[in-house]
């Protein structure tokens, strides 16, 4: 139901004309808005400029351990970065590894570290069990399935909730089928609806029963701090959940500060179980000498501690929380009653759900008025969306002036778009 | 035929307890001198230091096409970075991927890259090609030896001359053998020897006819800028030489800065013809959003041009000259008529050769007079050098006094080796 369908062929004709009108005249501005990626604005990079020169002299580059962080050295971090890392993240230091700027980067090179060599635990490396499969709760993260699909490894969209992924389902499909290796989560501020899994979901999670002994859950806690107002968003420890359990072995813990510091030049961690740590360790140890230290040492100057970070999450908070607000209180000025969407409390995005059918013809009308938008289906495997209606909104990179300018042109899009299927319809 | 052969038991043996004494006395100080990695010195990095601070400001990170190099973007290398390396390895900048700090990273993820998703031109990956081998020149670079063992390459040795590998046998085998894929080469200042190959090589290596469609040389250029005296020292240019033969699609070409800048936080780059390029770069998009561009960027500011990199090339080789010098002329003195030493013009190793079944001997006394070394045959696929007469010496990383300390000890200790074995075939 639309607030649409109570009106006559011929309201929704004029309304539709009046819009497609004023979406007429956008379109021959020729503006190019763009609603795409999720990227920090300039003035949220401005704010980590102190950490550039943060480290300026080869005193600064030498570790508590005394190792030198310019020279060859240390695989899995610099003690002061694990321990920068290990309080902001909850983990003991033990099961961290500190690498380099890209934690998809650790997450592509995890996947493919188990298709070589397999996991702690497996008989096999995936690669030699034929075809494997992947859950991926859907919408999700457009990067996540890309990997799955560039390594050939079946996708099984799983229904998102405001709780996390559809447990029933995730619960059915792994304890049944040994095929099913692993499963993607963002569990706090999912991209792209911003939601945080449940206590419930967690535990779940952690009492899982697989029927592959090779089973893994990637948990990229993306946006573990990126929380935009002052309360803070509560996600289980999965580590200490598992403990519960004894099942810590199936979880790889992946978090950055590309959206801390800098996206292109941040630092990346990993984090898994002793046993896993020990699978890795000596593969990694074949792959690189080490990671850039004197990037994880400009970091910890910087931030000095989980306090520090905690602080400059608050200034990124107050620079990106009025783009929030903007997208969102033009959805519910525009959109009420015609589509639905999220109203996350942190993260990147705002996901918008139109009615069935709608979501690639508000892609094509918003391209033609000069907006750029996520192509429709992208958080989805293969890039299909079965009810063709997810529209993943990144409100933080535009200036504001242009995000409030390129949202009004999307609310336009969309009530063109309803306007149509509901006047086909009758 | 060493030089202790014309001596009787009874000079032998009185030569041998007057170094017994001395080593004894050497293994009561407890020393601990270390001359096992190939590690700039200290004062080799603090020339470097400059580039720590030379991007301070938000302004310093926009590159010449406006990208700013603080958020995401651009896959393969901001353009001035492709520049500077386009202009000092002579490689055009469309067949340059500029990476992160480590070229072994690189050529790990070549190979795992080539065995999950194959290579341009093969049918196949190489994972799923049963048991496939490599070419492994010897004594050559361990690291590289265990990216081949990580992934169960078999590996077979070919004998090092000083124009290179002993080419009648590469290709013998490569034109025979279809599951010989690659061949690990460090073609400048060979990493153990300091051998760079000869022009007749390089033209070998193009004119190679593989029986693998899928056969890449894996052209480690490591020392391409690093000679230690003023002449320079002219390796033919691989991908030139191919074009003549149309067989630029066989090489992967890496190179780094972590000699040239810091060891940990240098910039690495590979280069490949088109239609390699062209495969592997969707695969890298699904790995990386990009690497570090502030890095990449730091590099430019500091170093500007090649000419930048030749003169601070000029600055390490004031530095580390004297090392290598210090220890080929105590080798000359002390060991001359007992052992064989290359005396390289650049890159970072002598290579020792004693007698044949001495090194490991010569490994153990040396450790237990206080001189660590690089374990005897580490330069050899699987550790095993055959002849067990291989030593691999690293000049730069001890201050000098300890270093020609430790190259007295292990003088010592190959005279007693020698001694020990010349005496037991008495």
């Amino acid at each position: 139901m639309n607030r649409y369908e109570n009106m006559t062929r011929e309201e929704l004709s004029k309304e539709l004309s009046e819009i497609c009108e004023k979406l007429g005249e956008y379109g021959a501005l020729g503006m190019s808005l763009d609603l795409t990626r999720g990227k920090p604005g300039n003035d949220q990079l401005d704010i980590s400029e102190g950490m550039l020169d943060v480290v300026s002299s080869s005193e600064d580059c030498v570790c508590e351990n005394g190792v030198d962080c310019r020279n060859y050295g240390i695989l899995d971090g610099i003690p002061e970065a694990k321990r920068l890392f290990s309080e902001l993240l909850g983990i003991p230091k033990r099961n961290l590894i500190v690498e380099g700027n890209s934690s998809l980067n650790i997450m592509f090179d995890t996947v493919a570290r188990a298709m070589l060599f397999g996991v702690y635990g497996g008989k096999k490396p995936w690669g030699q069990q034929g075809e494997i499969k992947f859950l991926c709760p859907s919408p999700g993260y457009d990067r996540h399935f890309a990997i799955c699909e560039a390594m050939g490894i079946k996708m099984i969209p799983v229904d998102m909730t405001p709780d996390g992924p559809d447990m029933d389902t995730v619960e059915k499909l792994v304890s049944t089928d040994s095929s099913i290796k692993g499963i993607w989560c963002v569990p706090k501020f999912s991209n792209p609806e911003g939601y945080t899994y449940s206590d419930e979901t967690v535990e779940r999670f952690a009492r899982l029963e697989p029927a592959a002994d090779d089973f893994r859950i990637f948990w990229d806690n993306a946006y573990a701090v990126h929380e935009i107002y002052d309360e803070k968003v509560q996600l289980l420890d999965i580590f200490k959940t598992c403990k519960k359990y004894s099942t810590e072995d199936r979880v790889f813990y992946f978090a950055s500060t590309s959206k801390i510091s800098f996206p292109g030049s941040g630092v990346a961690i990993m984090a898994a179980s002793e046993n896993n740590i020990i699978q890795i360790k000596p593969i990694l140890s074949a792959q690189t000498i080490g990671y850039d230290k004197i990037n994880q040492m400009r970091h910890v100057k910087f931030f000095k501690d989980a306090e520090g970070v905690h602080a400059h999450m608050k200034r990124h908070a107050d620079i990106i929380r009025p783009r929030f607000e903007a997208v969102i209180s033009a959805f519910r000025r525009e959109l009420s009653g015609i589509a639905q969407w999220t109203e996350p409390k942190g993260g990147y995005f705002v996901n918008l759900t139109v009615p069935d059918g709608c979501a690639k013809r508000v892609f094509r009308l918003a391209a033609d008025a000069g907006v750029t938008l996520t192509k429709a289906g992208a958080s989805f495997p293969y890039g299909n969306d079965p009810r063709d209606r997810h529209l993943r909104i990144a409100p933080t990179y535009p200036s504001f002036e242009d995000l409030v300018q390129a949202v009004d042109i999307l609310c336009l899009c969309v009530k063109a778009a309803v306007l149509e299927k509901t006047i086909a319809s009758k």
